[in-house]
Protein backbone atom coordinates (compact mmCIF):
# COMPACT_ATOMS: atom_id res chain seq x y z
CA UNK A 1 0.00 0.00 0.00
CA UNK A 2 1.46 3.55 -0.38
CA UNK A 3 2.00 6.08 2.32
CA UNK A 4 -0.74 7.57 3.53
CA UNK A 5 -0.91 11.14 1.90
CA UNK A 6 -2.09 12.96 4.93
CA UNK A 7 -2.07 16.81 5.38
CA UNK A 8 0.64 19.24 7.06
CA UNK A 9 0.24 18.70 10.63
CA UNK A 10 -0.72 18.95 13.12
CA UNK A 11 -3.85 15.95 13.09
CA UNK A 12 -4.05 12.94 15.11
CA UNK A 13 -3.25 9.41 14.54
CA UNK A 14 -5.06 5.96 16.03
CA UNK A 15 -1.82 3.63 16.15
CA UNK A 16 -3.49 0.28 16.24
CA UNK A 17 -1.13 -3.12 17.30
CA UNK A 18 -2.56 -6.36 17.41
CA UNK A 19 -1.33 -10.02 17.63
CA UNK A 20 -4.26 -12.37 15.04
CA UNK A 21 -4.92 -15.46 16.82
CA UNK A 22 -4.55 -18.37 14.52
CA UNK A 23 -7.74 -18.96 11.82
CA UNK A 24 -9.61 -16.37 9.94
CA UNK A 25 -12.71 -17.04 11.62
CA UNK A 26 -14.42 -13.82 9.41
CA UNK A 27 -11.32 -11.37 10.07
CA UNK A 28 -10.29 -9.97 6.73
CA UNK A 29 -14.13 -9.64 5.62
CA UNK A 30 -14.49 -7.42 8.47
CA UNK A 31 -11.13 -5.65 8.14
CA UNK A 32 -11.90 -4.46 4.60
CA UNK A 33 -15.00 -3.45 5.49
CA UNK A 34 -13.96 -1.78 8.20
CA UNK A 35 -11.09 0.55 5.99
CA UNK A 36 -14.08 1.20 4.06
CA UNK A 37 -16.78 2.50 6.65
CA UNK A 38 -13.67 4.48 8.17
CA UNK A 39 -12.88 6.04 4.52
CA UNK A 40 -16.11 7.74 4.71
CA UNK A 41 -16.06 9.10 8.08
CA UNK A 42 -15.94 12.97 8.30
CA UNK A 43 -12.00 13.65 9.15
CA UNK A 44 -10.89 10.39 8.05
CA UNK A 45 -7.38 11.18 6.31
CA UNK A 46 -5.87 8.02 5.36
CA UNK A 47 -5.10 4.70 6.44
CA UNK A 48 -1.99 2.43 6.51
CA UNK A 49 -1.28 -1.26 8.33
CA UNK A 50 0.72 -4.07 7.59
CA UNK A 51 0.96 -7.24 9.42
CA UNK A 52 3.88 -9.90 9.59
CA UNK A 53 3.95 -13.53 9.00
CA UNK A 54 4.36 -13.80 12.78
CA UNK A 55 0.75 -12.25 12.80
CA UNK A 56 1.54 -9.42 14.52
CA UNK A 57 0.34 -6.01 12.75
CA UNK A 58 -0.07 -2.33 12.80
CA UNK A 59 -2.65 -0.19 10.93
CA UNK A 60 -2.54 3.57 11.85
CA UNK A 61 -5.37 5.51 10.86
CA UNK A 62 -5.09 9.58 10.54
CA UNK A 63 -7.75 11.85 11.77
CA UNK A 64 -8.18 15.32 11.35
CA UNK A 65 -9.46 15.68 15.25
CA UNK A 66 -10.15 13.74 18.41
CA UNK A 67 -13.65 14.64 17.78
CA UNK A 68 -13.47 12.52 14.94
CA UNK A 69 -11.69 9.74 16.29
CA UNK A 70 -14.25 9.61 18.88
CA UNK A 71 -17.38 9.45 16.03
CA UNK A 72 -15.64 6.34 14.43
CA UNK A 73 -15.26 4.68 17.91
CA UNK A 74 -18.78 4.61 18.62
CA UNK A 75 -19.60 3.67 14.82
CA UNK A 76 -22.13 0.67 16.04
CA UNK A 77 -20.70 -1.52 13.15
CA UNK A 78 -17.26 -0.41 14.28
CA UNK A 79 -18.34 -1.61 17.76
CA UNK A 80 -19.56 -4.50 16.73
CA UNK A 81 -16.66 -5.34 15.04
CA UNK A 82 -14.35 -4.13 17.90
CA UNK A 83 -15.94 -6.64 20.02
CA UNK A 84 -15.54 -9.55 17.59
CA UNK A 85 -11.57 -8.34 17.75
CA UNK A 86 -11.10 -8.27 21.57
CA UNK A 87 -13.40 -11.60 21.80
CA UNK A 88 -11.95 -13.63 18.38
CA UNK A 89 -9.25 -12.43 16.11
CA UNK A 90 -6.22 -10.52 18.71
CA UNK A 91 -4.70 -12.10 21.28
CA UNK A 92 -3.45 -8.90 22.09
CA UNK A 93 -3.78 -5.24 21.17
CA UNK A 94 -2.84 -1.69 21.89
CA UNK A 95 -4.21 1.35 20.81
CA UNK A 96 -3.18 4.74 21.25
CA UNK A 97 -3.92 8.52 20.35
CA UNK A 98 -1.72 10.43 19.30
CA UNK A 99 -1.43 14.13 17.69
CA UNK A 100 1.09 14.40 15.06
CA UNK A 101 2.75 17.32 15.43
CA UNK A 102 5.88 16.89 12.92
CA UNK A 103 6.06 14.92 9.52
CA UNK A 104 8.45 14.61 6.56
CA UNK A 105 9.02 11.85 4.03
CA UNK A 106 9.84 10.92 0.27
CA UNK A 107 6.21 9.87 -1.36
CA UNK A 108 7.12 9.34 -4.89
CA UNK A 109 3.95 7.44 -5.80
CA UNK A 110 1.83 10.12 -4.25
CA UNK A 111 3.23 12.22 -7.02
CA UNK B 1 6.66 -9.24 18.70
CA UNK B 2 4.71 -8.39 21.73
CA UNK B 3 3.06 -5.13 22.31
CA UNK B 4 5.26 -2.54 23.33
CA UNK B 5 4.63 -2.20 27.11
CA UNK B 6 4.55 1.36 27.51
CA UNK B 7 3.99 3.58 30.40
CA UNK B 8 1.05 5.84 31.19
CA UNK B 9 0.71 8.77 28.79
CA UNK B 10 1.98 11.13 27.80
CA UNK B 11 4.91 10.11 25.84
CA UNK B 12 5.88 10.37 22.01
CA UNK B 13 5.80 7.95 19.19
CA UNK B 14 7.85 8.52 16.26
CA UNK B 15 5.85 6.63 13.05
CA UNK B 16 7.97 5.20 10.31
CA UNK B 17 6.40 3.66 7.25
CA UNK B 18 7.86 2.83 4.71
CA UNK B 19 7.63 0.49 0.97
CA UNK B 20 10.54 -1.68 0.85
CA UNK B 21 12.09 -1.90 -2.58
CA UNK B 22 13.51 -5.28 -3.80
CA UNK B 23 16.40 -7.34 -2.46
CA UNK B 24 18.15 -7.27 0.82
CA UNK B 25 21.23 -5.36 0.33
CA UNK B 26 21.95 -5.28 4.04
CA UNK B 27 18.64 -3.81 5.06
CA UNK B 28 17.68 -6.54 7.83
CA UNK B 29 21.20 -6.60 9.44
CA UNK B 30 21.04 -2.52 9.55
CA UNK B 31 17.74 -2.79 10.88
CA UNK B 32 18.12 -5.15 13.55
CA UNK B 33 21.85 -3.92 14.68
CA UNK B 34 19.24 0.00 14.78
CA UNK B 35 16.77 -1.65 17.07
CA UNK B 36 19.37 -2.90 19.03
CA UNK B 37 21.22 1.05 18.98
CA UNK B 38 17.65 2.59 19.71
CA UNK B 39 17.20 0.52 22.97
CA UNK B 40 20.10 1.70 24.36
CA UNK B 41 19.34 5.27 24.17
CA UNK B 42 18.21 7.29 27.12
CA UNK B 43 14.17 7.57 26.93
CA UNK B 44 13.59 4.90 24.76
CA UNK B 45 10.37 3.17 25.79
CA UNK B 46 9.78 0.53 23.21
CA UNK B 47 9.10 -0.56 19.52
CA UNK B 48 7.25 -2.47 17.19
CA UNK B 49 7.04 -3.40 13.87
CA UNK B 50 5.33 -5.24 10.89
CA UNK B 51 6.23 -5.85 6.97
CA UNK B 52 3.81 -7.61 5.22
CA UNK B 53 4.20 -9.43 1.83
CA UNK B 54 3.65 -6.43 -0.33
CA UNK B 55 6.87 -5.27 1.23
CA UNK B 56 5.03 -1.80 2.91
CA UNK B 57 6.04 -1.82 6.75
CA UNK B 58 5.20 0.31 9.47
CA UNK B 59 7.57 0.55 12.21
CA UNK B 60 6.42 2.84 15.72
CA UNK B 61 9.11 3.62 18.51
CA UNK B 62 7.84 5.17 21.78
CA UNK B 63 10.15 7.89 23.51
CA UNK B 64 9.80 9.65 26.92
CA UNK B 65 10.41 12.77 24.74
CA UNK B 66 11.34 15.17 21.94
CA UNK B 67 14.89 15.58 23.22
CA UNK B 68 15.10 11.38 23.20
CA UNK B 69 14.08 11.67 19.70
CA UNK B 70 16.11 14.53 18.51
CA UNK B 71 19.34 12.45 20.08
CA UNK B 72 18.20 9.20 18.31
CA UNK B 73 17.79 11.28 14.78
CA UNK B 74 21.23 12.73 15.61
CA UNK B 75 23.28 9.51 16.52
CA UNK B 76 25.56 9.00 13.86
CA UNK B 77 25.53 5.21 13.45
CA UNK B 78 21.59 5.66 13.06
CA UNK B 79 22.37 8.75 10.15
CA UNK B 80 24.13 6.88 8.41
CA UNK B 81 21.44 4.45 8.16
CA UNK B 82 18.93 6.71 7.29
CA UNK B 83 21.19 7.84 3.99
CA UNK B 84 20.70 4.31 3.46
CA UNK B 85 17.87 3.85 3.82
CA UNK B 86 16.59 7.13 1.66
CA UNK B 87 19.09 5.50 -1.11
CA UNK B 88 18.60 2.21 -1.27
CA UNK B 89 16.42 0.06 0.50
CA UNK B 90 12.74 2.11 0.66
CA UNK B 91 11.34 3.35 -2.67
CA UNK B 92 8.86 5.73 -0.51
CA UNK B 93 8.61 6.19 3.29
CA UNK B 94 6.98 9.17 5.74
CA UNK B 95 8.41 10.17 9.21
CA UNK B 96 5.74 11.12 11.54
CA UNK B 97 6.60 12.57 15.15
CA UNK B 98 3.32 12.13 17.46
CA UNK B 99 2.78 13.14 21.03
CA UNK B 100 0.32 9.97 22.70
CA UNK B 101 -1.97 11.16 25.12
CA UNK B 102 -4.25 8.32 25.59
CA UNK B 103 -3.88 4.48 25.88
CA UNK B 104 -5.82 1.57 26.21
CA UNK B 105 -5.51 -2.22 25.38
CA UNK B 106 -5.39 -5.93 26.59
CA UNK B 107 -1.96 -7.50 26.58
CA UNK B 108 -1.80 -10.62 28.42
CA UNK B 109 1.92 -11.83 27.61
CA UNK B 110 2.70 -8.67 28.91
CA UNK B 111 1.10 -9.86 32.54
Amino acid sequence: MPTANTPEPPYYAVIFTSQRSAGDKGYAGTATRMEELAALEPGFLGIERARGPDGFGITVSYWSSEEAISRWKANLEHRSAQEAGKRTWYSAYAIRIAKVGRSHGAHPENG
